[in-house]
């Protein structure tokens, strides 16, 4: 079987006839074009290998054979919805439910980390009776118009933002640029005020809060980890006003952090949210996504009297390659090698802060690691320019990395969870040259590289 | 490989415990456990084989070995999203895009139907500006929160209903039990105008229209068929007053009309939609869907500024799987197949009517067939509890149907795209015989059959 069948020449042409041109492409001045992958690495069409440093979906390793098989077989023999019984559906959401604290009993199965943060915000409102959401500055939870309205991170990229009157955003809590940084004595408590501020001005107001949604860490806005505690005490602040905390996992749930399964748990285990979402890597690539969340908030969504169908979601062949996944994580101990990787790539990069005054902050749980670049560690003016350049001569030495935050100064590492020590010695040598040709090229050019941008 | 795993009862312990009570099953007092399929047929974990005259998700046919093929063979090789470029979204792009009218040319693809309408929803409010929707009565458009808001079906379930204040609902176009019914002169014209009425009186309070919103068929809300030249009119006063005409095909498409390709081609070849949604059959049951819209509304909405991306859409296993869906189309005349077995099906209900005073109404196009029972054909009362009845019974005898439409008494046929006239002989027969002994058991207790509810 061929696995290219046209001139990549003529696929850009098809692709600008007819893919919707906000549909983006990586490297839109020269994009890539890839026709096979393995584990941790893809292929172009003349078999140049790229080592792949940013898809967080393929969890387990591109094209792990192990799921492929699970979901052929599936596909031969059943694939249907779930108004009949299967036990891949209940076996699966058992499966589930033993990673996750014991009262997150019940799951949604949906297709997307959009439906499944719908459906949260759904399951939430009616519930509680309530209609307010507090969501994160920068914050990104998907595609649909009702995850629009509670993404700043979109809704500021629109020429006509209006922010709908029953969404507010708090702060989001990073320690090295946002309102409260490290040198704080408790951005915990901090930051967790500042979201109680905004509960006390809607109910003011005559709003009434229906839920705190957060990502356990926040990913598109610039793998911020927020510090130990605040998930506590904003859960106390949303409780007391009735409200519900929904921990949003699509990005970084799955092990990637390392030390745990759920990123939400690297706050203690003393805190439980009341709704968790699940997507990206749970099915490997296969379209799927879960809402799990607590026998109350499922009874009080049934008393709505309507009842939820979701067409694809937890048929036979999703749940079969979802159970692969949970099984490959365990049998190749993929959360003991997203720790190791991680702690090995975080002391790497580390270093490179130590060498590079670029380099402003290195932080990362397990595979989940974000390099802020700044143009000044005091000032801690964004190095955007930078950071992009990073990312284009990445991809002149066959490595994908992506740069994001807020102000697209943050390189983005979630690989593959198959990501090897020898794997980061490879990207943090090529970032380590890359920097070096641009204090370079500065000191050549008698440029303060402050104001140097562009170092092409 | 086992197929079953557990005993029924421990599947049905594990979903009351681990699945969102909200999911109805069917049969719910007597569900049934499926664990394999093939063409038309369901298998249980006895072996008892199952018609399915209601699966359109299942469209070529359960476990087609060509779509099960080209996705496997995909899965193994490449599963990446659409940020890199990939022959397969764009051939296969190609492939749908030659299936509809010229002008319909950019694609968007997502991962459900309901996915497809919100994005249809976005696409047309930020091409026109505008905000108001216009609806049908008991119209079904999806399960994410926007779509819950324009579809009647749905809303009128929730116990404290609020309509969306840019939500308008127009009558549906049912022309056996709607306002105008087939006795009118010219209920096309009639039905369109009501929308124009809409349309005055939005206008008249500062609305603007962004869209008007319909399934080519209604199928949920009763297998209804609108009269020829009604799209055609409302598509000229929804563009007088610069909103965009949506035709929903999530249900309807594909070819199981027979007469054409897509159902809003039903309505003459001097119509034309803005913008196409796709699901359900499109992947034979692989999570994925579709919209389709002009350059012109596709500029307009990258104009906003803002990036669509999909995390699984238009994936290289989608696409290889949506273009073997259309090869099996194409290669078993499955279009053909559905015009030549649904005028066989139709028939021979039509010979049900003439036979049985609870049959009011057949309706049908290829495989999308309704029938509706009435206690009292001149009143068009409701037979939903008969409805129930014989859909119970008809699984008694191993068959497969469902009751819709907004008095739940329309039987809705709209089986995989390969059912046979043998199948319809044996559906139409289990019918018939239901059917009699339902009037026998009324003579025997001189119950009048309009006043005899429960024929158990």
């Amino acid at each position: 079987m061929s696995v290219e069948r046209l001139d990549k020449e003529e696929t850009i042409d098809l692709r600008k006839k007819h893919i919707g041109p906000s549909c983006k492409i990586f490297f839109s001045h020269d994009p890539i074009k890839i026709v096979q992958a393995k584990g941790q690495y893809m292929y172009d069409e003349r078999g140049q290998r790229y080592l792949d440093c940013i898809n967080n979906v393929a969890h387990v390793g591109h094209c792990h054979p192990d799921v492929v098989k699970a979901g052929a077989q599936q596909m031969e023999l059943l694939n249907t919805n779930s108004r009949f019984l299967h036990d891949n559906l209940v076996l699966y959401a058992q499966r589930l439910q033993a990673t996750l604290p014991e009262k997150l009993s019940v799951c949604y199965f949906v297709n997307s980390g959009s439906e499944a943060n719908d459906l949260a915000l759904r399951l939430a409102r009616q519930y509680t009776g309530h209609r307010d959401i507090i969501t994160l500055e920068n914050a990104y939870h998907g595609h649909v118009s009702s995850l629009i309205d509670i993404s700043p991170y979109k809704f500021h990229q629109l020429s006509d933002a209006e922010q709908n009157p029953f969404v507010h955003v708090a702060p989001s809590p990073d320690v090295y640029r946002g309102k409260y940084r490290a040198s704080h004595p408790d951005p915990a408590t901090a930051y967790a005020d500042e979201v109680k501020d905004i509960i006390d001005k809607v109910q003011k107001k005559g709003g009434k809060i229906a839920a705190f949604i957060a990502e356990s860490l926040q990913s598109c806005g610039g793998q911020v980890i927020p510090p130990v505690g605040y998930f506590q005490q904003v859960a106390e602040h949303v409780h007391k006003a009735g409200g519900v905390f929904i921990a949003d996992e699509v990005q970084v749930g799955f092990g990637r952090v390392g030390t745990n399964f759920w990123a939400f748990q690297l706050q203690g285990e003393d805190f439980v949210p009341d709704i968790v979402t699940m997507g990206k890597p749970i099915g490997n690539g296969h379209p799927m996504s879960c809402v799990v969340t607590t026998k109350e908030v499922a009874e009080g969504f049934m008393s709505s009297g309507m009842d939820y169908f979701n067409t694809f979601g937890g048929n036979p062949v999703s749940c079969a390659i979802g159970l692969a996944v949970l099984d490959v994580i365990v049998k190749e101990d993929l959360q003991g090698n997203a720790l190791r990787v991680g702690r090995y790539l975080c002391n790497l990069l580390q270093k490179q802060k130590e060498k590079h005054a670029l380099v402003g902050d290195v932080r990362g749980c397990g595979l989940f690691v974000g390099v802020e670049l700044v143009r000044d560690r005091l000032k801690l003016t964004p190095a955007t320019a930078e950071a992009q350049e990073v990312i284009y001569k990445l991809k002149e030495d066959h490595i994908l990395l992506s740069a994001d935050g807020p102000h697209r100064n943050v390189l983005k590492f979630k690989p593959p969870m198959c990501f090897t020590t020898e794997d980061a010695d490879l990207v943090v040598e090529k970032i380590h040259i890359i920097l070096t040709d641009y204090s370079r090229s500065c000191l050549k050019k008698s440029v303060n590289p402050l104001e140097f941008v562009a170092f092409k």
